[in-house]
């Protein structure tokens, strides 16, 4: 879950110190300003989203830099070279991504050296490090990717080690003795991301008069919204404060980017467990797991692999959100287990259909029908979300909230239930649903394991 | 599914003629330029994910306009009048979203005044308008909302029809004697797009040139190729024709768009529907429906309501998608009947599993399982998807092919069968799979209809 990124990975030891800036006037303001560029034809037709900038803006905000600008261009030589060279002039930091393919669309290189009116040279250890890549594969290298190799004069290369197209670190100098740094990245996201994290983090850190060390760690919590979560964090959100903490909210669902900086990895572990320790002082009750990508679901199957016990899903509505996600998640490296801990999941319209379904009675019970699935399925534990909401009963917008009753089957044949009032945007509702039964399943499971 | 647009909707009448400008150099490109800004801290730090400058490229490139550049700022006066000179000197058009409410972070107002050194004036319709928008709604106006009827001196108002936000449109006159126009829209995406779609759009043909009605129809497709579909289409695809064809793929589904203009909605009208015979002549086997969000679960239930008859779904193996979906469409206006088309679903690991729950002994087949429960739940359909695979089996990347089953359960008791070898990106691979196996579901329910 932690990440750590150490500097001059590819040869290239970073101690530039930036020149302090006219416009970095705000007193709370980082010193380091920053434009980030997108370069595709696909990304200014529309015809694909931009979601690398995303990426990046995040990163160097928490590296503490203040990104001021996005731009983005087409294949096109001149709108390139016009686009670097105003980066250059406004930013202190430049990061741009794409444009470093192998094609004649591929025009990077050639305009960060045209805005820089500097010419292009072969660098040939990057030369041999692409055709070693396609040796690997049992492929010869075709001649155009030598291109790849070609660097603005002057410029350092960065490490690619996923693919053929090495990155470019190169400074801008300014009339006014100021200067600027281009880092130009693959359009590629897994390949950028690693040469972000791996190369640039340090550098810009390093630039920013910081340590180089960078460690992130991401905490998630479900059941308390955002401004309940900042009042009890309280200074720990400063944006001055080492480590930062950042919150963002997906669906309900809230995270917490601790990043820390230092002058070793073991310190800035060191510095995250503290502040995780802190975290869990204020919030523990609604933490479900650490990572970017871990749900509310993978801390259920998690916990049933831990005590050998399996789910089964019911869910009623317009909606069956869950049933594909358990069987997703239930395959996940470190989610499996001998006996798998989801069993499966139903998905019907209502309670009269699931009577139908399990061959009960008319006049039989929810609960019931749950005790008889239960046992026919070997199942210890039954979920049962009743209903998820309609979000085309109204033409409202937003929508109002629902009553939903989220119905445990637990082991002891006990039916633990809760109803909730949820409401949402209708992007989200489902969602919402599902995790609030989760969370509501969750309760269930620590009841049963306390003997509560 | 078709949308008409007519011109001058806000008094607004649109006979600008531009400029020829001296970058449009390029044989087959369109003669107007266009920059798109996107204005909002949010949008900055990473926060959100602009997808409103996605949805405007898409358009502006349909009505014939190059799009060169798209910018990002925040909310600081100095950058944003910053990115406003530099559009006005670079493109024919400029399309900004954000930065239009009521707070003091909201700067369009201001940006644009200042980049064009005008004054802010008060526009009384505007003013009255958004006091009646508060008054439908039972409140009176709060006194910071009347900045939202400043305009600066000289510009029109571009109407907003659901909120209280009117557009900037407005001539940025140049040095040389050439002008840009810059329309400014809310960030909200449904207000923006319906201002972009009744307002915009048409001064935007009429600057080009172009006839000032415009209409839309998209086609929806699976089963064939993205080249083997532009190479049935032929010429059709042809940037300079008219009405215009675009193609997009998502998942593996193909989308075309058919943009017509005219002289009436009419002539629209006649042009697309014209265009879509033809298309559906080269193309018409893999063609399931029409309309932008309409996918093949749509076509399924339709189906199903029409000839009063009901499906059940059975996905084994690593992912469920098809119940979720199934389950909202069945709700949705337009595809509900008295008996519900979806019966439900069921999400389980492999066949031997449905046996257990089925009941079935544990040398039944699956056919065996399926009729069991086509009988117990009245499904006169069930599809059975086996199996989804694993994403996470190996290291590869991407992923190697899957063998995938898709068994009908008919109802004249026969069990019409496929296998599939599909592969796909993870992160598109079960969606590809849910969609192959509606496909052969649909080729079922032809060969019933048709009695082959």
């Amino acid at each position: 879950m932690t990440r750590f990124v150490a500097p001059g990975q590819c040869g290239n030891p970073v101690f530039l110190i930036f020149h302090l800036l006219p416009f970095c006037h705000a007193k709370r303001m980082p010193h380091i300003t920053a434009e980030i560029i997108s370069i595709g034809d696909e990304m200014i037709t529309g015809a694909r989203l931009d979601t690398n900038t995303q990426w990046l803006s995040q990163r160097l905000g928490e590296l503490g830099v203040d990104v001021q600008f996005h731009s983005t261009v087409g294949d096109t030589l001149s709108h390139n070279t016009d686009v670097f060279r105003i980066a250059a002039r406004r930013a202190d930091i430049v990061v741009a991504t794409g444009g470093l393919g192998p094609t004649r669309d591929d025009l990077t290189r050639e305009a960060i050296a045209e805005s820089l009116g500097l010419p292009l040279q072969l660098h040939e250890p990057s030369l041999e490090f692409i055709r070693s890549m396609f040796q690997r594969r049992g492929r010869e290298m075709p001649e155009r990717n030598s291109c790849q190799a070609m660097f603005p004069l002057g410029a350092t290369p960065i490490h690619n080690p996923q693919g053929t197209a090495p990155g470019i670190d190169i400074i801008a100098p300014r009339e006014d003795g100021t200067q600027s740094r281009i880092f130009a990245l693959p359009g590629v996201p897994a390949e950028m991301k690693t040469m972000f994290d791996e190369t640039v983090a340090a550098a810009v850190l390093a630039s920013n008069g910081q340590r180089q060390h960078i460690a992130h760690h991401i905490m998630k919590f479900f059941g308390i919204g955002e401004s309940d979560m900042e009042q009890r964090l309280g200074d720990m959100i400063a944006r001055d404060r080492q480590p930062r903490v950042g919150i963002t909210v997906s669906a309900a669902t809230i995270s917490l980017r601790i990043v820390a900086t230092g002058d070793s990895p073991e310190e800035c572990e060191s510095a995250i467990a503290k502040t995780r320790a802190e975290i869990l002082d204020q919030a523990g009750e609604f933490y479900f797991g650490d990572g970017e990508t871990f749900e509310q679901h993978h801390a259920v199957i998690r916990h049933l692999n831990k005590i050998g016990q399996r789910l089964l899903l019911v869910e009623l509505g317009r909606a069956a959100p869950l049933g594909d996600r358990f069987a997703a998640v239930s395959d996940e490296p470190g989610f499996t287990a001998d006996v798998p801990a989801f069993v499966g999941g139903i998905s019907l319209a209502d309670v009269e259909d699931l009577r139908q379904w399990t061959g009960m009675p008319q006049d039989a019970s929810a609960e019931s029908c749950l005790t008889a699935l239960q046992k026919r399925l070997s199942a210890d534990w039954v979920l049962l979300v009743d209903e998820y909401p309609s979000l085309h009963r109204t033409s409202d917008h937003p929508l109002p909230g629902s009553d939903v009753t989220f119905t445990v089957a637990a082991p002891d044949g006990t039916f633990p239930s809760q109803t909730q009032h949820l409401g949402a945007h209708p992007s989200i509702l489902h969602a919402r649903v599902a995790k609030a039964g989760l969370f509501w399943l969750r309760k269930c499971f620590a009841a049963a394991t306390s003997g509560v």
